[in-house]
């Protein structure tokens, strides 16, 4: 397949859980890296292929590196908007970017970068397989 | 207002999120009660009312009981529908039927029951205020 | 080996972590259950065998029932103690009690129960092999 | 108080939870997050005051900036020992740096930094009470 009209970015939407808040009364940091993962899932299946399946094709995408800044703070019951952009295809890996934002205004809360790899079934560092790089690169 | 057309349930759908998984490759046990609660915020937003404005008005609503069986296993990326049912309305609290489905093919996951109490700002029980406690009611 | 010795019972306790609190300024309900599992690991690892071997020898434990009553609310830092009782040992499977208490002053939080049954690397339900049986029984 | 003889850096230990692994059969990357926050709570009661007590005392450190690399996988039941380093106090925050190890081996697993800044109640950037900031710095 070729993305000659796939869009550099991707958009998810969702509520804050209950769960998600602590004490502060906002949202824990860490789940805002749990919505960016959310956000690439997402990204990865409207370029055609789950990132379940590539995962049963033997083929993992570990995090291995992640920064990240918060510029607000989300509340629980929020509709959130993950954008996710592909910052970058490499032979072993992809990294993409995330601007996670308050729907209803815009307001900016966090944005992140995570670099992944392509791992084998032993976690061992492998070459993206070209059905997989293919979903990332323009058609 | 009144809910004379109110559904005695309510359906929230969502994806299996990464984070959700364990070691045995199926969703970690406590998640499907995070999506219970997931599944009485929605009821109660198709109410009329966000659980949100309930708690800035004062009241929270505090799980007391909580019963659940695992009748199967859902996966990485399913799409889960949570049908949430109004099981009994007290003067100080509400209890909740859920059952959780996969979506693909109603395949049923858990079985769930939580009993809530009304509490004050300070964590006592407290009845619930009528405003509320109609959200619940048929009309 | 046997098990002659083997208290009924086991304790452990470790302090609430902030990310386990939610916006109502206590512990979020679902956490206690993942601290009951806690209590069960160390239960079993106090029986001289890990769980993690168990689950390298080709057998998982998965929780099949649950019940769970909330009694009083942990708060961030609290020094917590969940006391795990064997209640139920059948052919397949094992049932838990337990116990979350505030250690400072013993307030009772939450009593649970979980039924565990012994599955197969399939997911299939399997008698416990002996040598894990052997583990819950006296001496 | 001083901290003439306050080490510049901490060390916790614990297990990890089975709720923290995910399908690839290792620790969920957030969840080492979670850890070096449980490192710097720690860290902060080893100095002679608990977080809580800050918190109590109307001032929260909230993350600005995280980043972190990702080195090798914790399992299910390692022990696992962050350590936490003082990087930086500033007038408005504290900046913290963690090696997270299995302690087994003392294998690397996670080294990450975050930068905090303290809030009042109200999310304001406000001074570090000279309390707290008295804390960090050396007697």
């Amino acid at each position: 397949m070729t993305n000659a009209d796939a869009l550099p970015f991707h958009d998810v939407e969702f509520r804050v859980r209950y769960a998600e808040t602590d004490q502060m009364g906002v949202v824990y940091h860490t789940n805002y890296l749990i919505w960016c993962e959310v956000g690439r899932t997402d990204f990865i299946r409207a370029r055609g292929m789950s990132y379940a399946d590539i995962e049963r094709a033997g083929i993992g995408l570990a995090v291995s590196e992640l920064t990240c800044r918060f510029h607000g703070a989300a509340r629980y019951d929020d509709l959130i908007r993950v954008r996710t952009t592909l910052a970058e295809v490499r032979s072993r890996g992809i990294t993409f970017d995330y601007v996670v934002t308050r729907a209803a205004d815009g307001g900016k809360l966090v944005t992140a970068r995570t670099a992944l790899v392509s791992i084998d079934r032993n976690g061992r560092p492998v070459a993206l397989p070209p059905g997989v790089r293919g979903l990332f690169e323009p058609g």
